[in-house]
């Protein structure tokens, strides 16, 4: 065991505190990481509050994790001592069901191991990236291109590939009219990412502060969903809508924004399920889906797409002592668009 | 205009009754036909009793219309005289926008003219089946194949194709496993339609009344819904679920039983929203969908297809004087498993 610094919670409600957490031996297939940035997920918030039920305390959050490989395992192959890489939400599956065997990992049949209060392989329960190191298989280590910033890259490996992943499953591409709904530290990788495919994108978000933001990510419209003359005139408008909020939605609103054969897909889990009228699918055969992050093999793809798109999110670099206040500042939904977390900052 | 026997509402409480309407005199497009055969479906009974919106009275319903062509207009080219041809759900379309060029005209981007309580090209309500005869256009009329009976037939060309063309859509065939959910006058041609493509059929239905028609139909396998420990075990278990229960259901618990990537298509229509939980759709990229019959092109696919593979449904042949008994009947799930008014016994 290693025992490393570390920022998490000890229990619910009080605010994250400094820690001292154990990390693993470095066993043959692992990697050792120094990490250096940490993004700041709303899922986060959401575990440690309790709000997708009970977890395990104390827990060290974070699944954004970009770092250099300290020290690597007899039998590591995929990853070399110095290389700069990155860990997102799974740290291990079982490698062997239909979904592993595919590369989709996130659909592992007997479910992932998370990169934080996950069950690991070994019975332990994981810890996430607001530390100093972590141990992770090299098969659920990806690589960041040198050409991509590394103090910018972090929510890539949450936010950047939950909407690539579904964008292309759902063939985002040029002809293809795309709507991302809710202009957050999701949303606006959307944008980017979907423009970048070469889809014609709108966002829909209330009010017009983020107009501007969204047309220079690259969306070619922007509709204030409070303007209810302007959303009516979108309705059959799109093939492909991703929700990205989190919060409770009239989804029935938006499946009448889809064409015939249109798919609404949700990314963003709001507690209370949504009320899905028959009459909003049946008429014009629409789907409604929902999709989460990306196997490994996606992400290392969606990295390199976003290198060669030189595509980032907006972040704001914080350091260790300001969790909190960056915390307080996701749930009152004033960040544009992503912190950072630089952990090299450590007391 | 012509004046023909037919069997209405004139109003949304009372019984049907036997009425006089008139048709329109044949246009050089158009096709008159001698009704044989009309089927009762479940629709009809909603429409009259304005369960989904307000109609237009008197109303003749019925839009599972077998018959021979009596006569047809000076350039018609499609059908001839003598020939045994059908009528579904719509009787027009716009023929010009993206989805009727694509022969998707159930899907037609202006709306297209319902065989029933529609407005026609002509401003006049249509009227449907339950009738001595009808003039349509030759552009909505289908040929049934010679090898069909055609005093069974009729219900293909509302139950069958709103089965048939999910299945196809969503790819049921060999290797996939299809769950039909309620074994009805929709989901007993789900059961056969499926089979018949070299699906794996399950029938999910409550009780076990329906056990041996269902494997006699061509299902593998039969589950009694109420059967908490046997639904339990089929978790994952589907690649596609078309739910043909138009009354109020758990939606949530059937979305559990798709493996990933799976869809759950629903043809059924209950008046309240289905309540669908973020998570049933997120962690195995699950789709919900919904489907409604299918195109002219589709419908003489369906019937050839039914043809070849010597499907029909199962019916009861009643007389026009038996209607307003039958629909009694429909509504009291006491049917096996479509009844087909024989329109040729008007007084």
């Amino acid at each position: 065991m290693t025992t490393v610094k570390a920022y998490g919670a000890i229990n619910a409600t009080d605010p994250l505190e400094q820690l001292t957490i154990e990390r693993r031996e470095v066993g043959p297939h692992d990697v050792l990481i120094d990490i250096d940035y940490a993004g700041i997920c709303h899922s986060d918030i959401h575990t440690i509050r309790g709000e997708w039920g009970p977890i395990t305390y104390p827990q060290v959050v974070g699944h954004e994790i970009v770092g250099r490989v300290a020290a690597v395992g007899s039998d590591v192959t995929k990853h070399r001592v110095g290389e700069t890489v990155g860990v997102g939400c799974q740290s291990s599956s079982c490698r062997e069901c239909a979904q592993c065997r595919q590369g989709h990992d996130q659909y592992c049949l007997k479910g992932n191991v998370q990169t934080y209060d996950g069950v690991d392989v070994d019975g332990t329960i994981t810890q996430g990236g607001y530390s100093e190191k972590t141990v992770i298989d090299e098969n659920f280590v990806v690589t960041i291109p040198e050409s991509l910033d590394r103090a910018k890259a972090a929510p890539l490996l949450c936010a950047g590939i939950t909407l690539y992943s579904p964008l292309k499953h759902w063939g985002a591409g040029p002809g293809k009219r795309v709507a991302i709904v809710g202009m957050g530290g999701l949303g606006h990788m959307g944008v980017k990412i979907a423009a970048a495919l070469g889809a014609d994108v709108t966002v829909l978000s209330r009010g017009t502060r983020k107009r501007e933001d969204a047309l220079a990510f690259g969306a070619s419209r922007y509709v204030d969903t409070t303007d209810a003359e302007a959303m009516k005139e979108l309705a059959g408008s799109f093939d492909l809508i991703v929700n990205t909020v989190s919060a409770p939605i009239d989804l029935a609103s938006y499946l009448t924004l889809l064409d015939v054969d249109g798919a609404l897909v949700v990314v963003g889990a709001p507690p209370e399920p949504f009320a899905v009228p028959a009459f909003s699918l049946i008429p014009a055969r629409r789907t409604l889906a929902g999709s989460t992050t990306g196997g490994i093999p996606e992400i290392q793809e969606m990295l390199d797409f976003c290198a060669e798109h030189g595509i980032l999110p907006e972040t704001e670099l914080i350091e260790v002592d300001d969790i909190n206040a960056a915390w307080k500042r996701v749930l009152d939904a004033d960040v544009r668009y992503r912190f950072v977390i630089d952990t090299k900052t450590f007391r």
